[in-house]
């Protein structure tokens, strides 16, 4: 191979990206070339390309090569990696973590105190190549189809939210739809939910949450969401909610249509501090309110991959696009509009 | 309505019952009386019925009117019953438990230390009318079918051992498929289990067994059914076993095919001890072992319930045989020969 | 006995109450009168005593007498009891549940949604005598003195909220030391916690909360409750927070020392919605949040007694007072001003 | 330093061992070696010293230096070591795992397929040096001792055992009071357990089980155990059994006094398959049965170490000797009576 590759490169501190020739990386010891055959865009990468506030203060160093979300071939390993060959099929997982804080010693990696991000705090994967350590690596069955491969880490954000409590028999809120909120009504319907019931407020993903398996559902702009979930649940309201929204107000009609004793798992980052009555909805309703972040490394993995081979989920319907890794902006124009459900790139 | 009524009575210590006319129950200031529209066959109602060695120390008066599973119309309240009215569709548990020994107090009423069964301790419901104390009465949905309703006992049981621990994503090996085992298998489905491998000795039931959802079903007398669960995991072993056979050699079978880290939830009734090599399959692989008996009170009830209105679980293909209740024998014939799946009687 | 008895009625709707005699309480079948032998003073009694917002809404009745952490002697038992009889030395579980919606039929009894309150709801306990149904009757040992029997009710809340998650070999905070925060103190320590750290404003109760096992006890007033938490963890923070204080600010600063997968088990009841950093205290974190109310019945009074039985928690530095019935008015005063840990009254 | 080392080493296949000089162990680049300061005799030691069945099955290779447990300093370090350093006070986990089967992926190391132990299958730490992976370093506290620092290992197996589930206000019988079953006496103790009761058949033992907070000790052979049990929790029985004897008796004792709902964990093993009466003890007792082995890596770690620094736990009682590690045969005669607790060998 050559030593140079394609990649997009978000190019400097605002707007926008560039597709540029650049080195392809050279690896450690530890690290695992790859040569990347699928890659999606996440809600992450729209708010670098986007470049607003968040991105700002998060994003150190540009030029760099964005995108974590990736399905492709192991091409070359270092010489202390044991587990991974040249050929195998893989993803990642994209947090990568210390191994030696309370947490990790704990065996809860996805919430190591000093966890990096690929394509955020490193190089990524919107590129032919991309460089990895080789404890991050997760095998994909070679039948698995790439584009699905990639999807696997947003999956496991919505197996870790949706699986973090009990579901079967269980009726099941998923507020807001996006492409990992879709997810979520997929996973929940195949954990054996009673109900699902998606809400958000844009008809065409509401559409692809029927496509999921969605049991109903709401148009909150259209709609009372609160009473909706009273009435289709008998008045009991909802055992839990997967929050995915991430606005104060979609967020507050969760806590208020939990039921008492109910789970509210939240996935989603709400941009400012959300006024909580905690005494009502928390304290009184004895409820359990959890914060969900990244995957279990890498039991979530497992569980995403054993959802996808046994066909309990289906992610096809909400993979709306798949383009050349030359056509990002009009993905990335996609993805702003919310006019599509997942984009995958093919480099 | 008449003083009598048609049941089935145990009449004498010995095999079989009588089907006679005995006098309707009276009820007291706590109980409820109930028409009874479907009553199903157990497999301890054929231990009594073949008067077998249990039977013969459990079953301490005779004659009296046996069964437990049913499924009816309240016709009468006594003084002291706020929350079932006459005209209710119902069903009930069947423990009627203490309320004060400290496994009542933790809730655990399913495991209450002073424990009667209807049909084994009280009279039973093979009768055109039972009388049940009010806190033991399940409200059904006016629109399922009472041979439907008439199983939800049963189905408790195997929910109860399905979903004591994680199931979606996961391998799951039913042992044993009698009417109940072929339930869980339908429940391990529903619940999102990756894979469900049904294991008995019957190909009638086997055949039964992949039509409620079985992933693989293994003749045990033709395959080795460890070797079969290795290869069917990759060899790893199965996640989860549910133990419904009763038989050491297959129990023994389970403990061999479950991986490290496991879960054996045992709902069957050996009539032995059973050797089991503690050091290698339970100690060495930290599995756990779970003893199931009953049904929560009232948490399991409405999980077989939520799985039966959602249509996530479908019990028709398992109930084999409807008969008028006058048929009794014909019934608890093919049951003792195992060539039939569930068989409900109509008073 | 006579048909009259003394009683601290809630007499008018404003501030205070009176020493009244009232009628000795009649019972129905199914519940039991008790002769209340000590009878001590929660905090809910000194919102409804000085008649703030909160009270003037739930108070639907006055006069009426209130009061209902109680310890006494069963003197007469309906003739529907069974389980209780004449001369059972008891307290009882304060909640009156439904026994029939989703939440007690999954037998989440604290949770009910139909709720009623002894003392808030019915006629409670500050008086020589009280009834109450036997379903909610704990029986005490009869070597238990009354006054610690009497506390048992809040020191039920202090379980829960401690007992909710593990707690052996972990750190502990327990913000807000009123009566219940200083109980939790001495329930964390005796169930193995590595460090409990209180923290309040007011000396006196930390001087307290030294007494009961506090490794450490912080004036948030003096110094910085955040910083000294993660001083004294090694820079790690919180395992668990117990809120207790019901402030916004303290809550925050709780939300703010506990660490990555750590635990926030909120008892406290903040009179307005609170403002919480969601992203970045409880998502990116990962920690589990848990509203606590009531006491499971009766799974939590089984670890009261056990506690005190035991002599792993000592109650007795936090009973700072035992009072006549007559001198409520001095108690009430005490407590509004901070003065005292609990108060005992004794009819 | 030489490249020689004093070391135990089992130098035949039989009984015995020798002292000899042998090379310095050499480190890999992902290794540290460490100047063993203590090291504790453990029973899988006794069985190799003895040379039973199960070593003479389990040991592939002789000679070879055995021992697991100890305490040092680390001396020198491979090049790819980044958590350890030169100076550091250590001890190690004793399972080298796999870090790729699906229990090491689910986090779950302590069951890893592919374990190694070491000091069984690979060169121990009876030496002046041992050898270990980075990986496997429990980093200890400058002001441990360092015969308390050796025993963190064993500590870990009964801090795994008796808080595999809830222990405060519950009643826990200890089983068998070798030296891990004496800390699990000071674990349970110090978790609150409402009782602690300590069975054996040595006097010595029980005497030390006393010292350790036993609430009772029961001589198995002089008073009826169940009996007992059943007498002390007011004909209940346990909640919780921590087997730790690997007698089938035993075990079938703990299987009959544990309460229905309790729970069994068994870390012991019995050289033979045990009968169990799985209808009458587990399944209609509705018991859970866990199997322990190992320690969880390395949540248990940062419990013992908790549990030792907050001095919930003193083991001093326990560590009856402490010798020059050329008295060996001294300590091994003593394991094989059962004169003695722990023994700490000092190199």
């Amino acid at each position: 191979m050559t030593n140079q590759m394609k990649a997009i490169v978000k190019h400097h501190r605002g707007y926008g990206a560039q597709l540029q020739m650049v080195d392809i990386p050279s690896i450690q010891d530890h690290e695992v070339l790859i040569r990347v055959k699928a890659t999606s865009i996440c809600g992450t990468d729209v708010h670098i390309y986007t470049w607003d506030e968040w991105s700002q203060d998060r994003i150190q160093h540009t030029p760099y090569v964005f995108g974590h979300e990736f399905a492709g071939e192991v091409v070359q390993v270092g010489k202390n990696v044991a587990n991974v060959a040249v050929g195998d099929y893989v993803s990642a997982e994209t947090h990568i973590v210390c191994y030696s804080c309370p947490q990790c010693l704990r065996g809860d990696y996805h919430i190591c105190k000093h966890t990096k991000i690929i394509g955020v705090d490193t190089q990524g994967c919107f590129a032919e190549y991309v460089a990895m350590p080789a404890v991050n690596i997760w095998k994909n069955p070679k039948e698995m189809p790439y584009h699905i491969a990639s999807i696997q880490e947003p999956m496991g954000n919505a197996v870790h939210t949706v699986l973090a409590g009990e579901v079967a028999g269980r009726s099941v809120a998923i507020i807001g739809c996006g492409p990992i909120g879709l997810m979520a009504v997929g996973i929940a319907k195949a954990a054996g939910a009673a109900q699902v019931i998606a809400f958000d407020i844009n008809e065409q993903r509401l559409e692809l949450a029927k496509q999921m398996g969605a049991t109903a559902v709401v148009n909150s702009l259209k709609e009372n969401p609160v009473e909706m979930a009273l009435e289709l649940t008998g008045g009991n309201g909802m055992d839990v909610i997967c929050e995915m929204s991430g606005h104060p107000v979609a967020m507050n009609q969760g806590f208020e249509m939990v039921t008492n004793g109910g789970r509210v798992s939240i996935l989603s980052l709400p941009t400012r501090p959300v006024d909580i009555d905690v005494t009502k909805h928390v304290v009184f309703k004895g409820i359990t309110v959890q914060g969900i972040t990244g995957r279990r490394m890498f039991e979530t993995w497992m569980q995403v991959s054993s959802l996808l081979k046994s066909g309990a989920v289906n992610v096809e319907p909400l993979i709306t696009h798949q383009l050349p890794l030359e056509e990002f902006e009009k993905g990335f124009e996609m993805m702003i509009q919310g006019t599509c459900g997942k984009v995958v790139l093919i480099p």
